[in-house]
């Protein structure tokens, strides 16, 4: 029975380098365990579960951000303890029964919503990523040359997210001609606010409460946050207290200082909503240091984009002179992460680079950097989606490139 | 812009109440927040995020079981720190270094296989359903009358599963001729056992070492355990350490003394598999004790089938004498939670009886206990899928109630 087969000799000496696939933390002291564990009664069952003690994945916090480790997880939809964060003045607390969200401004009934109105409404629920508009920025100054899937784009996750679309309420308060924006306001310490085309409002917005099955969790909005599909991470806003219908945009400092684009020309680009396509390979990165040896590998990634459903991914292990087709995991949503998967022989001698590149349902490709820039300069710091490059060397040794 | 509507009076009135809808504990101390929170800082982002204060949903654990509170939750997937437990002799601790799995028997080339060579191999995730074949089981003698969801049904939990194919690993141990059974055995106290049909194992049976992106919880079989899609939750093996092919079923403890039906005629049937279709209301429940007021509300619950997708969810307010459908909640996936809602108004003063019925992908309709009754007899413990059925009282109070 415990024979070990001489055929699989090779995938068993990788053995203990490609666990770390799924996030045993580094430096760690290993947890006591029985030797044998039929032996010994196991723990009962409890109220709340928890990780296993040789599991520690964990979030990169920082002064107003928090990156996911995206090149620790398979799947789609992101634990919502390692959801991303980014907020502008902390994350406040909420009292949810003290909670309310007040609509006014050009409608012709001005209300206050409490939490429990909100629920009340007929609900959806919908897998969707959100995305900070400066995740990936890094491209712009080809970023540093340590950075990992995580540090580089780990300010993207999925949810399932569940709420009450902003068009329900607005026949309840009645729009009134001639409003065409509305500010959104959240109720941190920073009041964020923002713009929104009334359009969007009637189209898919909705107002969330709800965060993989339970209430959301406080980094993301708790007790309610603004959803617009596709749209940048900062534009749905947390913790949302008011909505105030006007004609024309609010210019609020997160739409004229912060979160616009300088362009080549000296222009700014104002109002870019909506998250282009993007992907990234999550394994092999720059995380796990060193192939764990030579044979047969599956690169793994995800890819994504705000105007819909990913239709394909392409993979290059040399560099961009060819590609190939990824496979597409099931179920492949729009405006939400998809993972995809290509098979790879490594000869544990040749440096390998490999890149990939997304394509939406609206026949958008993601780019290179060299074409990203041609028309978008290098002054921004938001809505980087250039191709990601990671180099492996001849000695196995794995590296971030920008630029193949 | 503090004006409050009085055309929405009625919604606001029962705005306590339905807060409840996403778990505020009752009982529990509030925690303190400030007046404002938009006059002060916020904490600071975090390498692992929590839950509100405000927010304890709980799973119920009783000496082998913890059930996941249905009735607490919205969207398709289970949080996996909330995912139903059950087991047979509590949660082994296994370290994943020395974790193995071997694969012999009626086999060419008998193999140990580590982790890492088992997440190194072509990978899958599957959003999948598992439920205990005792969920439910109380319908059998009509149950408490003090039932809720979670105590009545929460032995079902979907999860985003992540593994490798048992097929890709047949591929490479080589099947001998004659094999027909596999034996699949865990690493707990219980050396938990079961015989599988080779059928299976070559169809869609998978591997798992992965659940909602991350590695498994150990109570679901960290670091690895046999999902078999649609069928009972404990031939889906934990902590799986062993498969063994031969020519015959294994005739283990867990199927023959434990986990057959017995039948009206004084037979048992043995390996009944599949969990057929079923459904609950989530909400209103006996969670909420009374309605919150009269008015507009939605109807809101899950359906699942072993056999494939929920086609259809029927919602009856009058005790099965009509039936109207209700919507399906996208993606609706085969083997996954599928949620529904139904538009309900209740007058505040009548009596109301709720039930729900799911028909799958097979054409098969979730029965109602009279009629399950009628085939399979009140001797089971086991697969009971009967209608629920939820009495809203003239007064509010809401109770349980199996048969209409």
């Amino acid at each position: 029975m415990s024979t070990r087969s001489l055929s699989r000799r090779s995938l068993i000496g990788a053995a203990a380098s490609s666990v770390a696939l799924l996030g045993v933390a580094s430096g760690q002291t290993a947890p006591q365990v029985p030797d044998d564990p039929t032996k010994v009664q196991g723990r009962p069952p409890s109220d709340l579960g928890d990780r296993s003690p040789f599991e520690a994945p964990r979030r990169t916090p920082a002064v107003t951000t928090s990156q996911t480790p995206l090149d620790l997880l398979n799947g789609i939809i992101t634990p919502s303890d390692l959801h991303y964060e980014r907020h502008h003045a902390g994350v406040p607390a909420i009292d949810p029964a003290r909670y309310s969200l007040t609509i006014h401004g050009m409608v012709d009934r001005p209300t206050v919503y409490t939490l429990g109105d909100l629920q009340r409404f007929p609900s959806l629920s919908r897998i969707m990523f959100l995305e900070c508009s400066g995740n990936s920025g890094a491209g712009w100054t080809k970023g540093p040359p340590t950075g990992t899937a995580q540090t580089l784009h780990g300010l993207t996750s999925t949810s399932d997210w569940t709420g009450v679309l902003v068009s329900t309420l607005l026949n309840e308060v009645g729009v009134q001609p001639g409003a065409r924006w509305v500010l959104a306001e959240g109720e941190d310490a920073a009041v964020l606010s923002r713009s929104v085309p009334i359009e969007k409002m009637r189209d898919d917005a909705f107002i969330a409460y709800g965060q993989n099955g339970e209430a959301l969790r406080p980094e993301q909005g708790y007790p309610a946050r603004l959803m617009l599909p596709g749209w940048e991470g900062n534009i749905n806003v947390k913790w949302l207290r008011r909505l105030k219908f006007g004609d024309r945009p609010f210019e609020t400092r997160e739409e004229t200082s912060k979160y616009t684009d300088p362009m080549p020309d000296g222009s700014a680009r104002q109002f870019t909503f909506v998250m282009e396509a993007k992907s990234t390979i999550t394994w092999p990165t720059a995380r796990i240091g060193t192939m764990p040896g030579p044979g047969a590998w599956e690169i793994r990634g995800i890819a994504w984009s705000g105007r819909g459903r990913i239709t394909r991914v392409e993979v290059s292990t040399d560099g961009g002179q060819t590609w190939a087709d990824a496979r597409l995991v099931d179920p492949v949503l729009p405006i939400a992460h998809t993972r995809f998967l290509f098979p790879w022989t490594w000869d544990g001698s040749s440096e390998a680079v490999l890149g990939s590149r997304a394509t939406d349902e609206t026949g958008y490709m993601q780019p290179s950097r060299d074409d990203l820039v041609a028309v978008r300069g290098t002054a921004s710091v938001y809505h980087y989606n250039g191709q990601q490059t990671w180099r492996v060397a001849a000695d196995g040794t794995v590296t971030n490139v920008y630029a193949a």
